[in-house]
């Protein structure tokens, strides 16, 4: 609270004239946006005609294309790619999993973990287990072994900024079949990272830690999940079946799709923009995270076309890879550090096309308090809070090399995560109104950046 | 935002021991509701066992059936049904509508307004005039005769707060056809009053001006709007064609149904919540108003769960007929006057289940200084603005009779009007924590004010 009251302050105290000159070019841009945005258009071409994003899928080369041509379109300078070796795990056709108990056979909605090994050819069934949590984990190890682990951890309804829920539960998915392997687990089901009302399964990376066997691993819906559990506490000795083909191939080449604006004062200062190109492939990645490459192209668009000049050169960046490795945002931070580029500002957009709240931060106090004094500029927008708890997957390695503060627009969390990583995650999840609004809020970001720097 | 620095320093300084109480309160709320609400059951029934409910309709009848039992299984200690007369208009079948140019014909999405008369039988084919405004009517009102009128009236999308484009455009389907019947025309097509994306028309009510002939009215989507203009300007002795079977039947009987939790201190002082029971009928006014009947059944619910035991006497409304005539709100408002009940505070909701964003608030200052000063303890909820700007139409009556604070939850609104009187208003588009999270603020403010009342 005292944090916002600071706000205000420097911002009554800060020269009124220059708050108006700002709020009248905030006000412009959103009018350009509002009535001429591609955002919704670009979307809609990129999640109906190329699809899902799934690292080393012939999707991930023709959604390059298409970031070309619509940085391009939009009025970047130059267009170039960077390159990245990215990881490329196959999914294999459609897991299947059942619950099996005598001659009784009950389907179970599931999806393969990103980076699953296969099971062998017909699958395996086994003994299932259930586990609520790694401290169950711990105290049972010695019943794990020959079994299949089922992670049952809930996600957590009650926290009103959902991402606090994802946090809490997404080690089941990254770690849990490790560490289930580690006592001699022969495969891995996890609940899946959501509240949704439906029943489909979420995939997510999992990351194989190699002291232990790869086990496969699968997610499973939460009416499936209720299921388990209640059938698991009937009948202990329940039989699971879990099959899949997944498999890993050699790393492959994908590219960061970048799109330059020089600056006219310092064009030997960088300001980055992003959102991520890849996606899961259970749907055709419309929340994660066409929304973050649409958003920032229209940031481009709409800055051109109200003519506005940029002091510092502007990077709008379609990251490669962020789903499976992150291989694409390592890729940045890395040259950018060898090549001593100065940045000044990370923003990125991977948390939907929801209506904006906010934007969260990692930096030093001094940048936040630069930042902050900006506020009552966002509010009529819908932005009203500036909070410190991190930037995205994609420039938060550009800050830890380089010290840049980073950002992250935080739209409203309540739906991100019935769609993330599922079949549910379409264009017709997105409200244009709403995708215009984050596209005007992180233009107005970027132009005060651009204008003010640190 | 002087207001709002004004609430903070009121917070600041008022006792730290009683926010802090009433913080942990709130977040039992939360919880209780986050973990056990049956506002989104409580909405499936309603839309997709009862549907439309139009006044007068058997679903008038019905719905009121089920709030009943709603209201009792939620806990009320009586429920009870309050008298007033309903209009009954009858839509007839689905209107009509086509160009006519020629031998050729296209035909377009349309709707009837509310109350609109039928055209005679075989429909109405007719010269039409483009009319941009009312200006633009009054300056060419010498050629209406004759002509049917279609009222081209954009939605204005540079709104943020897109009530406020509603708010504009709405006197062309309210007063539009009376005034351009003042003129001889005979007949008038409405552009809708949203900005979606697809091609759906929205109703709405529309009320004739006595003076003059009524004229059967159509409301049409947008795409075909857009080629509606585009085909009148290339060619200005375009023909229309419209045609609906729409009329009245005597007014009928409805009833608000209203359950009351008797208050422990002052039994004899009222705190009203209420959302309306009736809805248009393109669909199963999900939105509009089913989220605000369920938020306020929930509020009962939820605070009886947690133990909580009022001061006052609250009264869970749902109103009849706020659509078609807020006949439902007029005999409220009138009782409570002739039986001068004491208020303390009227709280709708009637702007969706969409994530909250604030409360709007009619009354004097001395009440609304009072309401400011717990805005901090909703900020974690996502609400962050107490705005001035009116209350909603259940509401705003009683606090004419009565100088009662009235208030209205105020969800994003950026998705509203994409849905409101229109076919896509169904249940589908409501997110279960996002409404959820409206019946929490609301569930907090009646807590707060039934503890501090005025």
């Amino acid at each position: 609270m005292r944090r916002v009251l600071f706000g205000f302050f420097l911002f009554l105290f800060a020269s009124e004239l220059r708050s108006q000159t700002d709020s009248v070019f905030i006000r412009k841009i959103a009018d350009e946006i509002f009535q001429h945005s591609n955002a919704y258009s670009n979307l809609h071409t990129l999640t109906k005609t190329i699809g899902p994003r799934l690292s080393g899928t012939p999707q991930t080369y023709s959604s390059e294309k298409w970031g070309e041509d619509a940085l391009s379109k939009a009025g970047a300078d130059r267009v170039y790619l960077q390159k990245a070796m990215i990881p490329h795990w196959v999914r294999g056709g459609r897991a299947k999993a059942a619950l099996v108990s005598g001659k009784s056979r009950q389907e179970l909605a599931v999806i393969a973990l990103g980076n699953s090994v296969s099971t062998p050819p017909g699958g395996i069934t086994a003994p299932m287990i259930l586990i609520n949590n790694f401290d169950e984990l711990e105290r049972r190890k010695n019943e794990i072994r020959g079994r299949i682990v089922f992670y049952n951890y809930p996600f957590d309804v009650n926290f009103v900024w959902v991402f606090n829920a994802y946090k809490e539960a997404v080690p089941y998915r990254a770690d849990g079949p490790s560490r289930a392997a580690k006592y001699g687990a022969l495969g891995v089901v996890v609940r899946s990272m959501t509240s949704s009302t439906d029943n489909l399964p979420h995939t997510g990376a999992m990351v194989y830690n190699d002291s232990f066997p790869k086990i496969p691993a699968l997610a499973v819906g939460l009416a499936d999940a209720d299921k388990m559990a209640a059938a698991f506490n009937k009948q202990k000795d329940l039989q699971l079946f879990i099959s899949t083909d997944a498999h890993s191939l050699p790393d492959t080449v994908g590219y960061n799709v970048i799109g330059e604006w020089k600056g006219s004062e310092f064009p030997d200062q960088y300001i980055v923009v992003g959102g991520h190109l890849d996606s899961w492939d259970p749907a055709e990645g419309a929340s994660d995270d066409g929304t973050g490459c649409v958003h920032s192209i229209e940031v481009l668009r709409a800055l051109k076309a109200i003519g506005y000049k940029p002091k510092h050169t502007i990077r709008f960046i379609l990251f490669t890879d962020e789903e499976n490795g992150g291989r694409g945002a390592t890729a940045y931070a890395s040259e950018a550090k060898t090549k001593n580029e100065k940045h000044i500002f990370a923003l990125e957009s991977d948390a939907g096309g929801f209506s904006p709240r906010g934007f969260s931060f990692k930096g030093d106090e001094a940048q936040l308090a630069v930042v902050r004094s900006w506020l009552p500029l966002f509010v009529p927008y819908g932005v009203t809070e500036f909070p410190a708890f991190g930037a995205g997957a994609d420039v938060e390695p550009l800050h830890d090399s380089t010290g840049v503060l980073a950002s992250e627009l935080t739209p409203d969390s309540q739906r991100y995560f019935d769609y993330h990583h599922a079949a549910s995650d379409t264009f017709e999840k997105v409200n244009k109104r709403e995708l215009e609004l984050g596209a005007i809020n992180m233009a107005a970001m970027i132009y005060l950046v651009d204008k003010y720097g640190f």
